[in-house]
C-alpha cells in the first residue's frame, strides 16, 4: 500500500543483503516513518513480542522470515537441529494469542525437514518464508474481493449514499503482509469509487486504530473519523454505522473470534441495532482445533504501564506520559472472544460465510 | 471525603470572603490537588464549560452558587433582573447534557423571586445556593446507605469473598458535592469492612476513570484496578465482575439514563452475562419531562481535540500529546443512553426502585 507516493509492504528482505529483514518499525506511528533492520532471530524475537510489528498475518510472516534467519544461523552451528527447535520455541513465545505465530513456525520446519542437506535447508526456508508472506498478501486481496460485495449492496441499498463502515484495532495493511483483512474490502470499495467512510476505533490501551489504522486511510485518501473506544455504541444507535469489519487474532471452527480488547463491545452494540458485524480473516487465523473461544482461547495479559502511560508527539518529539494516579494498580487484557452468534459473517479469502461450523467446513472441507 | 487527611467537599465558600467560591480544579487531577478560587459569574461559567469541575450534581451545585454571585453582581447594577436572566442563561448554555444545571438555575431564579427586595434576594440566593450543596450530599449519603444493602447482599451470596464492582467514568465525590453517587456505596460497604475491589474504566477521552475515580479511591484505601474501556466486556464474561454501578447525567421518566459515553456498552455486556447494573442517581438527575431517551436526549459533541490530544505527567510537568495524525479527523460525542431495559435497578436517595416509569413514580409520587 501507498506511504507517500512509494508502494510498501510490511516486511521484505533487504535488496542486497538479503540476509537481513526489513519491517516498518510501528511503534513511531503514526508520528515518524522508520524502517527498521532484523539481523538475527533474536532481533526478530523481540521485534515480535516488543511489538515493533504486530497484527495476526505480520506475526505469522515474520516470525517465517525469523525462522530463515534461524536456518542461517543454525547452518553455522555444530547442532542444527537444536538451534532450529530453540529458535522455534523462542519465536512462538513471543504473543500467546495469535494463532499465526505457531502456524507460520510449524509450517517452516515443516519445510525444512522435508530436504536433508544444510544448502537445500536455507534455499527451502528462504523461499517458503517469502510463499507465506506472498501467500498472505494474496489471501488479504481475495478478503478484499470477497467482502467488497457485502459494502457494494449496503451502498445499493442507501442508493450510493456514504457507507459508515466501523472498525475496530488495527487489521489494516500494517497488520498483514499487504492489504489487510479488515481493511481490505475498504480499500477495494474506496478504489473503485464507492462512498465510503471509515469511524475509527481509537483501540486502548495501545492506539492501533488511533495511530495505524487512521495513518493508512490518511495515506490511501480514505475518509474516516477517529472516535474512543466508548462511541461505537452511541453512533449505532443513532443510525450512524451501516457496518462493522474487524479483523481477529484466533478463530475456532465454530466462528467464536478472539480479537483486540473491546470487540465483544462493539459486536453487542451491533446486534442489539442491528447492524451487520463481519470479521475478516485468511484461513491462517482459524484455530481449527478448538471450538469454544471463551473457554480455550488463551488470553494474553500485558504489562499494565501501557494501561498507565501514554505515548504521543509532544514539541516533535516522543514522550511519554503517565494519565492514572502513578500508586493505583491497572490490569492489561489484550484480547477478547466474541461468540459467533454475535457475528454475522466472516469473510475470507475462499468467500464470506456464517460463523456457524457447517458453513465454515464448507468453505475449507479439507478440515472436516 | 478524604484527601490526605483532611476532609474536603468539591465546593465551597471561602471563609474570610464569603463571596468567593471555592473549588477543586479537576483538570490538574490526579497529578496535582489545586484548589481555584472563582470571583464572577462568568469565571463559573468557564469553570463549567472548560470542566474545571463536572459531574451531574457539582454541576448543579456550582451553577447554584454562580447564580448566587450573579445575585450580588446584579444587586450593583441597574437592571438587576436583566443581569440575572442574562446569567441563568450564560450557565446553562455551559453545558447540554447534565438536567442538573437547568434544574438548579432554576430553583435558583425561582427562589430568588419569592423575596421584593434586592437585600432580601441576597440572603435567600446565598441561602438557596447552600441548601442546594447541602441536599446534594446528603442525598448522595442516602443513596450510599441505598446501595450498600446490594452490595451487602452480593458479599454474602459470596460468603464474604471479594466483591468486584465495575464503574464507568467518575460519578465519585468529585461529581458532586460529597460522596459521590456511584461511588457512595462502594464507600459505605468499604466502611464497613465488606471485602470490595472496583474495576475503574479509563474513561476515554477525558479519562475521567484513571485520573479522578482511581484518584478518589486511592485516598479512601480502596482497592481498585484501572482498565482500558475495552476491558469490561472480557471481565464480565470470565466471572471477573460482580456488579456494575454507574452514575447518570440525565434520567427520563421511564429510566432510560444518559451517562458518560460508552456506559451504554458496559450495559449490554452486563445483560449479555447476567450481571446486575445499577444507576446511581440523586433525584435531581431525573428529568421528568421526557420518556425516551434516545430520541430526546441532546448529547453533547466537545471539541475533537479531547480524542487527538492526551494529558498527563512527563519529568514532573502536565504535558499534551498528540496520539493520532495531525490530519485526521476525530469525533467526540459525551455520553450516550443506556436503554431502561438493560438497566438492573436506580439507587435513589429515596431508596431502589427497577427502571420503569411506574416503580420510579412509586419512590417520586409527587411526579405523576
Amino acid at each position: 500500500m501507498k506511504v507517500g507516493e512509494k508502494n510498501y509492504r510490511t516486511i521484505w528482505l533487504k535488496e542486497e543483503e538479503p540476509k537481513v529483514i526489513c519491517i516498518i518499525d510501528q511503534r513511531h506511528l503514526p508520528h515518524h516513518f522508520i524502517i527498521e533492520e532484523l539481523h538475527t532471530t533474536n532481533e526478530v524475537a523481540v521485534a515480535i513480542s516488543d511489538m515493533h510489528i504486530r497484527g495476526a498475518g505480520l506475526i505469522g510472516a515474520t516470525a517465517a522470515y525469523g525462522m530463515y534467519l534461524a536456518t542461517i544461523e543454525a547452518s553455522e552451528k555444530k547442532s542444527f537441529e537444536e538451534h532450529l527447535q530453540q529458535s522455534a520455541k523462542l519465536l512462538k513465545s513471543t504473543r500467546p494469542t495469535a494463532v499465526n505465530l505457531e502456524w507460520a513456525v510449524n509450517r517452516m520446519l515443516d519445510a525444512i525437514s522435508t530436504v536433508q542437506f544444510v544448502d537445500e535447508k536455507l534455499i527451502i526456508a528462504k523461499k517458503t518464508a517469502l510463499f507465506i508472506a506472498d501467500e498472505d498478501a494474496n489471501h488479504c486481496k481475495n478478503i478484499g474481493l470477497n467482502g467488497l460485495s457485502i459494502i457494494e449492496e449496503i451502498s445499493k441499498k442507501k442508493n450510493g449514499e456514504i457507507v459508515n463502515i466501523l472498525t475496530h484495532c488495527n487489521a489494516g495493511w500494517l497488520a498483514f503482509v499487504d492489504h489487510g483483512s479488515a481493511t481490505a474490502p475498504i480499500y477495494e470499495a474506496f478504489a473503485r469509487g464507492i462512498k465510503i467512510h471509515v469511524w475509527v476505533d481509537e483501540t486502548r490501551p495501545r492506539n492501533q486504530g488511533a495511530s495505524l489504522t487512521a495513518w493508512e486511510l490518511l495515506n490511501q485518501g480514505v475518509p474516516h473519523t477517529i472516535i474512543a473506544d466508548n462511541t461505537g455504541g452511541h453512533l449505532m444507535q443513532h443510525g450512524m454505522v451501516d457496518m462493522v469489519i474487524t479483523g481477529a487474532d484466533r478463530v475456532t471452527r465454530i466462528g467464536d473470534a478472539a480479537n483486540k480488547i473491546g470487540t465483544y463491545l462493539k459486536a453487542l452494540a451491533a446486534k442489539d441495532n442491528q447492524i451487520p458485524f463481519y470479521v475478516a480473516l485468511p484461513s491462517s487465523t482459524f484455530d481449527w482445533k478448538i471450538s469454544d473461544g471463551i473457554k480455550q482461547i488463551q488470553i494474553e495479559e500485558r504489562n499494565s504501564d501501557e494501561v498507565k502511560y501514554m505515548t504521543g508527539l509532544c514539541d516533535g518529539e516522543i514522550k511519554k506520559i503517565l494519565v492514572t494516579p502513578e500508586k493505583s494498580n491497572a490490569a492489561n487484557y489484550g484480547f477478547d472472544v466474541t461468540p459467533a452468534r454475535l457475528i454475522t459473517g466472516l469473510i475470507t479469502e475462499r468467500g464470506v460465510c456464517k460463523a456457524n461450523e457447517k458453513e465454515i467446513l464448507n468453505l475449507f472441507p479439507e478440515q472436516k
